[in-house]
């Protein structure tokens, strides 16, 4: 997979793209990931990429100039014979999901194009941009971070970059319900006990003990996930004991 | 504001914790944020920060010691009477929002944790934890992009951090609907124009467009959020107006 990252600000990459999985992708040749500095293709003089709106407001956009050459630099570098799927990082997007990383990591060549200022010009986005993705509906500065997220999200998926005891992780963790808790060494610390069927060595008992937290703590937090799952017979049973100790 | 990240890679920080924002709230004094790396409170000799689950299961989970102890240590050289806000970044916690970045910003001092492998020891999270808090529905490798990500939006909440021209930007970004798009010059590049009206100079009609662009846009891609919309008699006739052109 190629990804190429429009964006003003290459360096607030460097240590995301040395990070664990990133640099292991980059190493097994799975993932070839670079950042193109828009500045370096505005053409006027001062080599200015912002300007005031059209109709007034505040703030700055972006001009389409400098992103519009930087795009077609990526497409003539990577020898690209249709437009290549192309991400604007920006709070009307579709919000990011689990979904769409495993959808995004189908991609053979994805770009990125970070946004900053009030926002950048529209025709840009109506002619180069294939997908507005939002992260979350929370205001920030510019669209580097959120690229970060959605990036790192998407490597992941890529078969080979995970281990295979990775890979069976993420899906246990997308399973539908949060997390149960994890405990390690010590089996006491300051006075902290490691809860007692967890040192049983009895792997039915555990089994039902994580799943019934994993049960309770969505109820309590994610009720909205609950209402996707499937539960299964065990499930019915494990909730019904909750229901029976929650009246209590 | 104080902030302290304690994380296993505090060079992933270098580079967001420069950028525009935080710098300019580091420069007023208005801000202090540093990184404290967990590895280094580590008591054995290999400095081990990880260990294998009790009851099993694939990945590593974060042992206790180094944690409690780099947290003493940020309670100890901010000399804090009390337990810190401690926000644990997690696909368990909270759904991090607009209204909690604007709900810590209130604080005086917030402890950020930064977790990887397969998780962090409960114990932990009993004990030191206030907030769990997670960026959105999707898995990433460690907690050091989401703790950017809250990070950035909450500091542009702090008094003083944005200028009262950004100030306003934000309130109009958040008012409930998706913004609308953004033009500059030049008024035609490669043949695509600026929408007439951004160039009338009638004030009213662009408000009028605007708004307008903003409701078809939300009703579009984000319904959920129409449904907490109170129209004003003008979004109304806007949203009829809308209607009709649909069904054309």
């Amino acid at each position: 997979m190629i990804i190429r990252i429009l964006t003003l600000f290459p360096q607030m990459f460097d240590a995301t793209l040395g990070s664990s999985i990133l640099q292991r992708a980059r190493e097994k040749g799975l993932l070839d990931i670079a950042c193109i500095n828009i500045r370096d293709y505005a053409s006027n003089k001062h080599k200015k990429v912002d300007d005031y709106p059209y109709g007034g407001g505040a703030g700055m956009v972006m001009t389409p100039q400098p992103i519009f050459d930087s795009h077609q630099a990526v497409v003539e570098e990577l020898k690209l014979e249709k437009k290549p799927r192309t991400i604007y990082l920006s709070p009307k997007g579709r919000v990011f999901n689990q979904e769409i990383a495993q959808e995004l990591a189908q991609e053979k060549e994805l770009v990125f194009l970070c946004g900053h200022y009030e926002g950048i010009d529209q025709r840009v986005i109506d002619e180069l941009v294939t997908d507005e993705i939002s992260i979350g509906d929370y205001v920030l500065t510019g669209g580097e971070i959120p690229a970060m997220v959605v990036i790192d999200a998407l490597s992941r998926m890529i078969p080979g970059v995970l281990s295979q005891e990775e890979s069976y992780e993420e899906e246990s963790f997308y399973s539908g319900v949060l997390e149960y808790p994890h405990y390690t060494r010590p089996a006491e610390f300051r006075g902290l006990k490691v809860p007692d069927v967890l040192m049983s060595g009895n792997h039915k008992n555990i089994d039902t003990w994580r799943r019934k937290k994993s049960l309770e703590m969505t109820m309590e937090r994610r009720p909205d996930l609950m209402e996707g799952l499937q539960p299964s017979k065990a499930d019915l049973k494990l909730l019904a004991e909750l229901k029976k100790e929650n009246k209590k």
